[in-house]
């Protein structure tokens, strides 16, 4: 029999989004279906795509993904949006847009549900990335909602990441944008037809000036950013530097959307001479081991725990009754697993 | 020596605000203080806050702690802000209206910082409820921005979350409400003053009544929602159903402040009268308990990795270069620990 790895290796359009969806909903399968893909991952080049809601992000992919097309190569988008986590899936919205390449083999369109997958948003993106690269998709477009912590360990995923700003936004979001200042390799100033287009510019510079300045600052080695992508160099000095470039955007009217490229590329070919792609691979490899084990960790424990204490709802009661202290049952019970 | 958790359980501000920090800063040593302030824990009532940038949450939660103050209660406040997760708590905006309240020894204010907890962010504020809670404050209101997972975790801490909505937001910002509708208890519209504020009441109300339309729909009952919150009762025809209340508030003027408390309190009695208080925190107790055990697992895998195969950073490169198989290294190491 044909696994559905296999199948997916041989293009079954099909079978990668079967597999796709089962990433989502965490089937146990799903793994062993990864495993296999494993050896036939890592050659695509992964770009995130994140910012604040209404910023247009998903005009910019659907932009992205044409210019990509355009010039011969093949474009896979993960579309995550942790901003309706329970709908499974059934806000549509900007997704439509995207139905212009629906018929295009050369795209392939992923929306994560997120739904039932507690904690693991990161992983399952991971996954699904992982299945269109074994594909042969030369790029991957991971697009993201927000910026908290989730949404963090998605654009570590990328290679480069791209912050859409729009013009015109308050000040709690310009707080995002400070947020997501050590994620940034490239700003779009999306909507740039509108007024305040200069002033975002211009605060995203200052921004940047800032980050210049207190670039050895320290315990910003223990930033999670450092932890996820390898070791960026903060510090003008260092010969691994990188600016990110500011470009103005209008998506919707196919403006400047050469330029964003030319921008990822740039990025792109900075990471290769620089060895930081690498850097950046290997921070993700470390990540994803990690995941992994503990997984399997406590499936062990859990199974062994049943067959020792009973059921863990019991045991979860007896810790809300505070009868039971959580600390002591967790150092106890690892312990007698040799841990 | 007296222990930091007997100086907490004392009523020292800086031992509490000290190991606070500690846990935002995921030392080690926090835990035994934790484990320490266990038995005194499970008396405050827990109000999660949340919403998009921009609602004025900040300004609602000053409102909230005076009126909790004027009746006599004593309040803690935890401000996540996971905007701004590198930036070391740095950015202050909102948070300085707080000040009003710094020198009354009834209020305890703490921001997380974030910074350094990836992925443990639920975790670090959990952890910081607990120290409030031990601490004997009456009421503890969580305050947090957007929705992603991280934010529902953290939701999840709450007994009653409010959700805060404002007119006037695009349909993208529409979509996060869609995405909070399962954890909301209490609705918020927020800024009521403006232009709009009819028709976002409409609006969530719109969506209630689909939620109860839908309130059968199967698969349900594997949403996260479910995983954190105990079994809420989604159908209009169960005794437990809560139908989220819809409250209009201008913060800023002090207007409606006294409805939106006096939904909280509905929603608490009703939470104690149908037994989904217990329900509750018994789910609290068990994600809890497997977030300890998860860590305890992986702390004693990773010591036995570095004494058997060396640093995990070869490791982690090893993978990334392709030649190990993350899967199969996972399998194996959990394997040898007998899990």
């Amino acid at each position: 029999m044909t696994s559905i790895a296999d199948r997916v290796l041989q293009g079954d359009v099909r079978a990668a989004a079967r597999l796709m969806r089962d990433l989502d909903d965490a089937v146990p399968s799903a793994r062993a279906a990864l495993q296999e893909l494993f050896p036939r991952t890592g050659r695509a080049f992964v770009v995130g795509l994140t910012g604040a809601p209404g910023a247009g992000k998903s005009s910019l992919t659907d932009r992205l993904v044409a210019h990509h097309r355009a010039a011969g190569k093949t474009v896979g988008v993960v579309a995550v949006d942790p901003t309706s986590p329970y709908t499974g899936g059934a806000i549509l919205g900007d997704r439509i847009r995207m139905q212009d390449h629906a018929l295009d083999p050369g795209v392939f369109i992923r929306s994560m549900a997120t739904r039932g997958n507690l904690g693991g948003l990161s992983r399952a993106t991971a996954g699904v990335v992982a299945v269109m690269d074994a594909m042969g998709k030369d790029v991957v477009v991971v697009e993201t909602v927000g910026v908290g912590q989730d949404e963090i360990e998605v654009a570590a995923l990328a290679h480069t990441v791209v912050v859409v700003a729009v013009p015109g936004l308050g000040d709690d979001v310009q707080a995002i944008k400070a947020g997501v200042l050590e994620i940034a390799d490239v700003f779009a100033v999306n909507k740039a037809d509108r007024e305040g287009a200069d002033r975002t510019v211009r605060d995203l510079q200052q921004m940047l000036e800032l980050r210049r300045q207190t670039a050895t600052r320290p315990g910003l080695e223990h930033d999670a950013a450092h932890e996820l992508r390898g070791s960026p160099a903060w510090s003008p000095d260092d010969p691994a530097f990188w600016e990110p470039p500011i470009v103005k955007t209008v998506a919707v009217r196919d403006e400047g959307v050469g330029d964003l490229l030319a921008a990822i590329e740039r990025h792109r070919q900075h990471l290769e001479a620089t060895g930081q792609r690498r850097a950046r691979e290997v921070a993700r490899a470390r990540a994803a081991f990690l995941a992994l084990l503990r997984d399997r960790l406590l499936a062990g424990a859990l199974e062994r725990l049943a067959a020792e204490e009973g059921h863990l709802d019991a045991l979860a009661a007896r810790i809300a009754d505070h009868v039971e202290d959580p600390f002591r049952l967790a150092d106890e019970l690892a312990a007698r697993l040799g841990a």
